[in-house]
């Protein structure tokens, strides 16, 4: 399939976020369809995508022709339904937290997947993704960490919403902690506990914050995770591994932190240009690219350094090259700067 | 515009990068034509990618009704002549450094282009890209770092190719510092100076390593680079600037870090779940959108968490919510695993 | 009183560390009885240091006429009878954890004290004196974190000796952050659990190897504990502090790291001279001292920097005044070395 | 020789701390003689020491019978004569930086000394006894990082006095990185240049500040030290060792840290209690004898932890017993609090 056109339900926050990062940073795919239960924001941002049009009903938006995949990123409770509907139609989806909202319809869309044999559904733990977590899971899996066998999770947000209380900090909170630790130990939690201490005075009255998670996993594995959506401070996620030889801290602000037998602490240099700048370098390119597209208006197809900058650079170089035999601090001749459109 | 065609000139290590990330990862733009000095090197790649045509002559290229835009990845000494046929054909070009291998050619160039009136060119110092440079950037220019008066620069490769001489370490490694002091300073490097102190001895006899460049800029500000290109290690890139206000460090391995009156040292908390997980979104959606583009073959339309995962993880909240009222640890209640094809 | 004879009981790992650090690093006391069960030990220990002696009986050297204060370091089964026999002779008394090994003889202890009147008893919670901790301490009670709310601990050995068993982990390793929680919080701790995960399979059978504790203080903080003593890793102590204002940790091996609003990650860098090379001041005199105390025989009355090095680093400065006025290289000028003793 | 009778000459910021320093914390040396330019600031901290006399004459201080070494904290002008007298009296000196203020009269107080036969100078470079810069030497002669080539050092002051010039920034400050090249490196320096650039326009008029100074060893090392002592921040001084086979930074405020191969940074954990909590020993065991020596005048012979954080901590860890047989939250049982003195 070449270029997939993809309908995005629920243009809130999440939404449009989505909506942005498939127009404007995503090879092979556009936003053909938005919808969502406010019918004049999704209307409004179509309009601003190339190709892209509102559809007002989510379940037509399914259904559209020109709709080969789904994102939802609508409320949890119409979920279920819209579910269904895109395995129905046999259209691929990914679906943002939660599934649905309570385990009977959760089970009820996973066993619709199964009769049809096909999967269709994934669901939006993007943490799966994030190049820490996969590290962290690497390293448990390339064995050198030995057994897993505990987990130390901080889960803080630095304000939340008026109407979120205290369960909404284990459904939208905890589910990210819940679902890191599946990936990461690939086993289903048994047990789970909640510490309600002290409240934070600076919190809603009423809403219990912090509170602690204790989680026991089918083969004994405890992890713990702290939950303090009130802190002020930022939004910090953080997974220290304690294993059987070594333990692992991501989201310390400092990268991927290990600490191993005999005794050291540390990380990884980036091996080479390609890790350190791989960022740089998509980010040169998409910007050139959305430069050149843009260009035809303005007589300027660039959005970076120019050719007096190469010019520059060289004329430096070439002193540099004389200083390397001298030794002597050597001058940098250069002519005027010469006038180029838009610099 | 629409979809830009793109050829790509020199598909060795560079170039071949280029064009898998323009093919895999960049919105808005396709590998429309490859050319290398080796056709058949050309040829191969071109086949493994839809709509792209290998062309034998660089000029033919970048003449081309097909090609937008050219990226030139080609040896430096072929630079001139590929950026003046681009001028002459009107394309945007982005084209790795060296712009040219001399400053008259450089010079010569920068003129043709002023004389078009447009700005066609853009040369690859991608780290005017790279997040930590552009934060370094952003500090700068806001003003509260004060006036920035020392650049100490830290370039190390663990090993370099055998032909690889002391003048290509001022050409090919001190230029990228060349270009951050005057992208940093905003002004020209007026004079240099290469320090050899004793050399490694584990290099390869004859090649001076490390050098140390002391640049001068214009309005007087001091930047030292040290050079040291067969450490044995990793590719370390730092920068450190030190303003009237306080100095910051990029490249340490984690982060951005700042020192600031009255005393204190750090950096930044990602204060969002945007700027934590952008990285992990983007590469969600674009994995998502190539497993169903691919999905066709296979019956699974997925690269992640799937209605299983979300099932489970409803499953722990639920409980989870039920503990926050008891205290009490709470068992988790799960059918048998209901299976999903590739699940 | 003018220097203290000071009685040290048990001269195992600890004892004999104590004795080392009264007799060479601490001012104003001096050993002046070592005691142990194993009579000769005590006896070698003694013929090392001047003005010392060994008593066989340890409540014979509790009551000495020489004996000023006490240091017990025996085995805690023997620590009520010494310490009521300290209390008896009204000798200050250091007494290393646990203060007696159950509630009922801890409790007595207390009480003839409080009936004495005076304050003889110090526990030997050396953390209280550690200089992270009290910084953190000073933060707390300075008041700019808002009220604390949790405490997250991790205490971890590399190994531990072949008797160690999993009560021990309570009594010999929590007992500890038991102690700094109390100290932190200023309050009692009122209630307890104990979390057994999966066992480290390195570790001994029959050890419940990571153990996680879970206290809640009177006022209801909670805290967590990770005791894991057979990591094969290192010696590591760390605690997190979670306040209503921010947070901060201790023991990552990178100083006191501080999580502020709006967002900032950081410590503080040393304001002056006097903090960054305090312990150096302490070390090169203490050095200085033993070099003098024990010159006469050889000659050599320094442990350090000779002449030789200030005439060094003073033709070095003056080349450098001439430096700074020049700009250019300037070659310093100095005379053959000159021989002294023990250079 | 029991404790020795130590005379400090200069009584200002250094020789005060160390004053104090010796009266407190040194053990074998008491403070026999203080003297100063400004005798009354002399006689006032005599009267606060123990046995402490201000004689008003440098070198009557120098020849007092009651004077076995010497410490010079007196302006550099009055170095030579000083050392002099000591050497003339065979009383050991420890001598503040600069031995004396020029190349002529240093090479005179060498050839003294080395004429005597003995040794018996010291000069403060206190940073040979810093645990950093004797870690860095360790690695350095262990031999591990092979041939060390370069050193960046960076030394920072937030402010200096009025009367400080930029020739003092030479010889006050640079001299310290003059004597860590020399200590680290075991070879003389064979040429200095100081590069000037742009001045910190917070600094004094006509101050150049910063400063480059770029020093190269008889082997042909390259040092390069930024010397910047108007920073507004605090106190930094760091040094960063660039050898064959790896670098090590110290002075980052995170410890000591090391690059190595295959692409590695980090540093060590304290291996054992005794790394970690050394300091925490010898401050308990310190204050421990101070509040001993005074508690006749008040009933408290302690500085820390009464016995009745003995008893709490022994309640808490016996509930812990209980609570890790049986899972379950225990309730600690403790008595009202005991009140003993000054509790």
């Amino acid at each position: 399939m070449s270029e997939i056109g993809v309908a995005v339900l629920g243009v809130g926050l999440m939404g449009a976020d989505h909506v942005a990062r498939i127009a404007s940073r995503i090879s092979g795919a556009r936003v053909a369809v938005v919808n969502d239960q406010v019918t004049e924001k999704a209307e409004r941002l179509a309009a601003t995508i190339t190709g892209c049009r509102a559809i007002a009903d989510p379940l037509d938006a399914i259904a559209d022709r020109d709709v080969d995949a789904v994102v939802l990123a609508t409320p949890g409770p119409t979920h279920e339904k819209q579910l269904l509907a895109c395995l129905e139609h046999r259209k691929p989806v990914l679906c943002e937290k939660p599934l649905t909202t309570d385990v009977e319809t959760s089970l009820e869309v996973v066993r619709r997947e199964a009769e049809l044999g096909v999967r269709l559904i994934q669901v939006g733990f993007m943490r799966r993704f994030d190049d820490e977590y996969r590290a962290l899971k690497a390293l448990i899996d390339g064995g050198e960490l030995g057994n897993p066998l505990v987990l130390h999770c901080v889960h803080r947000n630095p304000v939340v919403p008026g109407h979120f209380d205290s369960a909404m900090t284990v459904r939208d909170s905890l589910v990210h902690e819940v679902d890191v630790t599946r990936f990461l130990f690939d086993e289903e939690i048994v047990s789970i506990q909640i510490v309600k201490p002290t409240p934070n005075s600076l919190a809603r009255e009423g809403l219990f914050d912090p509170q602690i998670a204790i989680l026991r996993t089918a083969s004994g594995r405890h992890v713990d995770v702290e939950l303090f959506v009130t802190t002020g401070v930022a939004y910090e996620v953080r997974t220290e591994l304690v294993a059987e030889k070594g333990s692992v801290i991501i989201g310390l602000d400092v990268g991927l932190v290990r600490k191993s037998a005999p005794g050291t602490w540390g990380g990884t240099i980036t091996p080479s240009f390609k890790e350190r700048f791989g960022q740089a370098y998509d980010t040169e390119i998409q910007r050139w690219v959305d430069a050149v597209r843009s260009g035809g208006t303005t007589g300027i197809y660039t959005d970076g350094p120019t050719a007096w900058d190469g010019y520059a650079a060289t004329a430096v170089c070439e002193a540099g090259v004389q200083a390397l035999q001298s030794g002597q601090p050597v001058a940098v001749s250069m002519v005027d700067r010469v006038s180029i459109p838009g610099a």
